[in-house]
């Protein structure tokens, strides 16, 4: 017997007309590319996302259609968010710091049919266009008097142009709630890069997850800057909870050096952020050098990658600022866990906390986990025993797109290559990637234990641990280390900077300075590249 | 074309294994029957639900099996919740402040299949039983040596015998999340009671709306007391949402008076409580005649009936807690809205703030509204303007159970029968119940207007504004009101109250005082009792 419940779909298109309603003049401040600040409401963007609907329809786009998006955070990335998606569309965010020749075979494995593009990329597009074989329409998002004249990309419109004559009334259409809405693709480090198709299903109930109090606990009293793209994930989902919660959005375009997000943060009073570690590092470096404290900020979200403890700590005693540590990926919407203490912590002093603090968290609501040992049983929670890590729920993918890399699940489970232990409190900790593990004599290291100590060290930038062969342990880990401008650093002193924080087989066998670390296009460290140049590397003593 | 997501229905299971496992030490404290304070875990609470689960199975209920409860909020009416609705059987919570007639009316029409009672409601079991003829099984809620000999009632069983022997595990079934999960029926105040039937999908979605910040923002470090009883309307979804997001939980069992709420408050840490105005009257009143205040509660949330402005200016200015005014319906899960600040209000001072908190709120994404008037025309959302209200959305009625009364739908909309007004800012305020409302020449004069600035004058504990036939003005309104023991007030100084504080004419035209007014099973005041009373009153000068 069913319920008697309204059967009423969960469609993306009813949290923008939410906003627009309830919040409609909740600001939605924009730093452009054309460096201005903007300001509009979320009444104007409801407005508009009505009119790249009726834009959509005037240029035929069939129901699941995709409309790729090469954009920095920012009104208009977000009215298309709404407009594509909410008139039955699919809106592909495409990652803008690939190469223009994995931009194009993005653009035509997703099939796009139109391609809407900050200027700051037309590089990019120049380079592409003649190779995207799907794309129809071209629109730049700018005014129409900036948009030069002579770029060869036939029939270029620009965005306003584009929508301007349009109808700001639409009548959004009902239809499944398990509907495709959005596309990302992973930048996965072997083989092509694999779409997460996501529906409007799964996108509602994750930002139900993630405005939670236990997740990012956002309102109509928070002020929320998203460093995170919104070419990758979906800003981690915050451009919808923030609609469901009638929050005001900051978005910083392309400026996310720590003096341009510093500012932007004081200036709009924001009181949460979100990004991956390496964007808080040089946020962090900036308040040092020059001395800052924040006026309104009181918490940022750090995913993507672990945050170093000593990050955690930093945040916390030097700032005031609660660093909630959180734990997904795009497959997962992305937000799985995230940390924020239990009544039973409150009483511990700041110390225990920051041990429970420096773990990536707990499960929201929807985001089931388990950890399993190489054949597949089921390991304990007991916060020591480390396991491959598999998770399911709603808004977690099912299959890529197009059935590509074949069916990842394991009995209902995703692995998420990722290796972890969750204490009996439920708290999860990454202990590695599962690929960036070291295997030496049958034992394993973690590869981010050591680069989270390496980075606690005055003159250390940037850390990376990588396994390099040894003919009796197998592997053995090797410190791949960029040290601070003007810092001094020996191998020496690197080395002994880990006694008695590690067991003595845990320390490195060596330690080679480079200028950079190569990173990927979220920003994480490459150690797939590190592990290819250092292939050869022979260990001292091996 | 769908999403790649995973296809997880959304069930009550789920919330209590998430619950068992992430935060299995987390207590569950009940006041019981029998007086003493019990302890227990969501690590316990499932055990026992799958003991429930198999107890159900063993009886051979079926899928969609109703199971009633006469309970009061405690530990085993919180496992018959998940262990019922969890198994695929619904859970038909009877309010206990029916009469007998009442519940076989209700227990026969839901066709219970079983019915679980506390003890201290053994003597309307005794009256019922024998007239209760789909009943098949009585189960007492206490240990077997608590169990009278000689009941009478054919195969009464305790509830520990029943579940006992049972096993602590269980497989829950998978099933469409759009299933019937729980039961409850209105109060109607005309016609019979009609039944609200609730799905996994409604409750769970309910669960992470007002889990949210802007809504009752509870987390796993809140300890909640719900003084709303889980027969009705399912303590407003707390018992799901606190699983959900892992919070402690305090049951005050039959122990509602002032003195007792306030000890179990103190004793247990409670963070949040919830429950309808006249409650709360009690409480202050115990707080303000024994010089007390709070040490760990921040909030109440109060719903049910409008909370009067005083009462909500008193919990934040004597004892600094804030009144998260609300709004809902049993046929709404029951919560539509919750008054929260937005950013723009934090810098007035508490004055102007106070003016927008004794409104009932915002709607929660999930609870959509609109106000009509008479010839459903939606009416402008300028805070003056009243109408009819109307809600709809994924945890709103559809229907009543068995199809009584009809379709309630007017065209998707649920009528609330309440009449608002809305402001700006998406703020409702209810003007009045539309069978409440005092049409005098023409105007409507709202009942909860006089009555919230009759409760304000100190001599006043209780006050209720009706409609008396007048043969000028179709409808006057008449002021009945309870005294404060001890206090002195006359008809005159009563009226001379509301000098400056109605128009003239909106001022009733005589006052009756009474030794009590009549409330209902929910604790609302029963205007059309008083109505009734006074159906042939003759004003002064009519």
């Amino acid at each position: 017997m069913l319920g008697l419940m309204q059967d009423s779909p969960l469609l993306i298109s009813g949290l923008i007309e939410f906003a627009a309603r309830h919040h409609h003049d909740t600001e939605i401040v924009s730093r452009r590319v054309e460096g201005d600040l903007h300001r509009t409401t979320y009444a104007q963007v409801g407005a508009r996302a009505r009119q790249v609907a009726n834009a959509l329809d005037r240029l035929g786009l069939a129901f699941s259609d995709r409309v790729g998006t090469l954009a920095w955070n920012g009104y208009r990335h977000l009215e298309l968010y709404y407009g594509v998606s909410g008139s039955g569309r699919v809106v592909h965010t495409i990652n803008p710091r690939l190469s223009p020749e994995q931009v194009v075979w993005i653009a035509n494995h997703a099939e796009d049919q139109v391609l809407c593009f900050d200027m700051s990329f037309l590089p990019i597009i120049k380079a592409a266009w003649s190779k995207c074989t799907t794309v129809k329409h071209w629109i730049a998002l700018c005014d129409a008097d900036a948009l030069p004249a002579d770029t060869g990309i036939p029939g270029l419109r620009s965005y306003e142009a584009w929508i301007g004559g349009e109808s700001e009334q639409y009548a959004w259409p009902s239809f499944d709630e398990r509907s495709a809405a959005a596309l990302c693709y992973t930048s996965g480090t072997t083989g092509n890069p694999k779409g997460v198709l996501y529906s409007h299903r799964s996108t509602l109930l994750h930002a139900w997850g993630i405005a939670l109090p236990d997740s990012l606990g956002i309102s109509a009293r928070d002020c929320v800057l998203p460093v995170v793209p919104m070419f990758h994930v979906n800003a981690w989902g915050l451009p919808y909870a923030a609609a469901m919660t009638g929050t005001k959005l900051v978005f910083p375009g392309a400026a996310l050096d720590g003096k341009s997000v510093y500012e932007l943060i004081e200036a709009e009073k924001v009181t949460m952020s979100a990004g991956v570690p390496t964007v808080w590092l040089m946020l962090l470096n900036h308040l040092k050098a020059n001395d800052l404290q924040f006026s309104t900020m009181t918490r940022t979200v750090i995913g993507g990658s672990a945050c170093p403890p000593a990050m955690i700590k930093s945040f916390r005693d030097d700032y005031d600022v609660t660093v909630l540590h959180a734990w997904g990926m795009t497959e997962m919407s992305p937000v799985g866990t995230v940390c924020k203490l239990k009544l039973k912590h409150l009483e511990m002093d700041p110390a225990a906390q920051l041990g429970v603090l420096i773990k990536q968290g707990r499960s929201v609501f929807g985001a089931e986990m388990k950890i399993v040992d190489p054949d597949g049983r089921e390991l304990p929670w007991d916060g020591a025993t480390s396991g491959d890590l598999l998770v399911r729920g709603p808004w977690i993918v099912s299959s890529y797109f197009k059935g590509e890399g074949g069916d990842p699940l394991v009995d209902g489970w995703f692995p998420t290559g990722d290796v972890a232990t969750i204490d009996p409190d439920g708290f999860l900790q990454i202990t590695d990637r599962s690929k960036d593990v070291i295997k030496s004599g049958g034992e394993w290291i973690s590869s981010i234990d050591v680069e989270n100590i390496a980075v606690a060290h005055p003159a250390v930038a940037m850390a990376a641990c990588i396994a390099i062969a040894h003919p009796k342990w197998d592997e053995r880990p090797m410190l791949v280390v960029v040290k601070k401008p003007g810092a001094e650093l020996s191998r020496e002193a690197m080395l002994a900077h880990f006694e008695g924080k590690l067991a003595k087989w845990q320390v490195p066998d060596d330690v080679v300075f480079v200028e950079a670390i190569p990173l990927g296009a979220t920003g994480k460290m490459q150690k797939n590249k590190l592990r290819e140049q250092f292939k050869d590397y022979r260990l001292p003593g091996a």
